[in-house]
């Protein structure tokens, strides 16, 4: 049976935040200790209002949930993604008001207490912009040697960003939080657009949430719906990339990689028109990639498999310990 | 019959720049009435003589050859890439050392006295660092209009650099000159090492250079052994990418396209990390490029067919005018 391990997600839910939330409820191996939010897709204050509410949906309001950073630490946050997202984003959909509150702590500060409290045990997924573990690295330097190991959606690789040619939303609204943080020494896995934009939910994986005895995958399904118009713009037909979900099931080791170099990671912090990109050192890839010393970041290229029926199976309960 | 169009070639010479020059030489449909030089390979004045007795081996030295930029913009010439072309460009081979010189013009002076001269039926095929492009446009604000159209060998698109994890060596090398020249409103082809990584010459390429009774091919195939060398620590075999032969071959239409899409391409000119790279915005990917309004840049993805037979068949006089 797969060993239950601490896991701190740090996310701005956001749609593909809450399907990521509803996977790492259900995941066997994921113990979700805490959850902070960051402006992103969302106000950071609004993603923690629908955190709570799909924690309760869920039964699980035992989870805290902190707000984290409101702006960016070179801009304010401005709005967000409704287009993508919904102006709720949970596009539109009306979950159950919960009366659960956020807890007292910010997300930073939630993120260093579970660290200290699970010293070289805890797992980090951040599916959001990096503002909040910038602060919390800043709170506490030591928290690169208390964290186990850290997994990031965000950046782009080898394929095109999504707010510029070469950014992608996470690491592009905040680069000098995503800066500090890739540059920590501290074990990271990348999760970037590279395989996030290759493994899609279709139409019959919502008609599949929809028809489900669970309300929790129901409002997954409908959120859906909104997902998969904006994303018809992008692969022009209803269906959506599967970004966050993809990172918090590899954070728990529940997919198999293909490959994913260890390599140099730098994010261009600059004002020119590459700001936000993830500068992946990928030259070695005629060889196989040969070892870079000193590199601490492994960057997701390739899954060794399909991942859109592991991620409905998940959420539906039908994973048991033993499967994964 | 393909038409004979004038052109002129902007060179580094450099052992990928000598096979364009033997295939621009050797292609029905080109006229090659000028070359230039600038510092990228080896230095522009070690460029030109390389490119003279090039010339001379071939039995053309009726082609002017004008020496152009010593240093880029930004910073001085440091020497080139003896280790990738050899201390004297062309692999420590020892060419006939012709007695004709190069003409009085600069490069840039060349270039724009031939734009003038074929207003709107030039090629120009620049398969170096940008910098005597760059003085050229100053030199003559009209260059756009006067020149039919330009083929770039540069840059990397979805592919890791090869001087930094992003930035492509003719492009890296100046990455200001090659700002103002991807800017500038003329039709560009930009030839990147999306494509021209994985064109590769083989031994048994090299093999039949040297069987030649041409002295040219003879000698293309001596260098090739110390080019395959350095290609040996990318690949892990002797073999080289073909850069410069293919930006040529592109050049006068002999290579078929599969996918080279018209986008939206800007140098970051930055001293971040992402210094020299260029930047081609192909967030249309899934859904077959849709057109970019003012987009003049034609960046070449991939080929519809496999370019080494046609290369050693156009260096060995193999080809037909009828056959292109």
């Amino acid at each position: 049976m797969t060993e239950r391990r601490p896991l701190y997600l740090d996310c701005d839910t956001g749609i593909d935040d809450s399907l990521a939330l509803a996977y790492l409820l259900a995941a066997p191996g994921a113990d979700l200790v805490g959850v902070g939010t960051v402006s992103g897709n969302v106000a950071a204050a609004l993603g923690a209002a629908n955190t709570l509410d799909l924690l309760a949906l869920a039964g699980r309001d035992d989870i805290p949930v902190a707000v984290g950073e409101h702006d960016f630490q070179a801009r304010e946050f401005d709005g967000g993604a409704p287009h993508v997202h919904g102006a709720n984003g949970v596009g539109g959909v009306e979950l159950p008001r919960t009366t659960t509150a956020p807890v007292a702590e910010s997300a930073p500060e939630l993120l260093v207490r579970l660290a200290r409290e699970n010293a070289g045990d805890l797992r980090v997924v951040a599916i959001g912009p990096l503002t909040n573990l910038a602060a919390a690295l800043r709170l506490e330097p030591r928290l690169p040697e208390l964290v186990a190991e850290v997994t990031i959606m965000g950046g782009a690789a080898l394929v095109p960003g999504n707010i510029s040619p070469v950014a992608e939303a996470n690491i592009g609204n905040d680069p000098e939080a995503a800066r500090e943080v890739l540059a920590a020494p501290w074990s990271i896995t990348l999760v970037p657009l590279d395989v996030t934009m290759e493994h899609l939910l279709e139409e019959s994986h919502r008609q599949e949430l929809l028809a489900s005895e669970r309300p929790l995958s129901r409002a997954l399904g409908e959120m859906l719906g909104y997902y998969y118009r904006f994303y018809e713009g992008v692969f022009g037909r209803p269906c959506s990339a599967m970004h966050d979900p993809l990172a918090a099931a590899i954070a728990v080791g529940a997919v198999g990689l293909r490959t994913a170099p260890v390599v140099h990671v730098e994010v261009d912090a600059t004002q020119g028109p590459g700001r936000g990109q993830t500068i992946c050192d990928l030259r070695g890839r005629h060889l196989g990639y040969p070892e870079q010393p000193g590199a601490h970041c492994r960057v997701v290229l390739e899954l060794a498999e399909d991942f859109a029926p592991h991620l409905v199976d998940a959420i539906e309960g039908r994973l048991s310990a033993e499967r994964v």
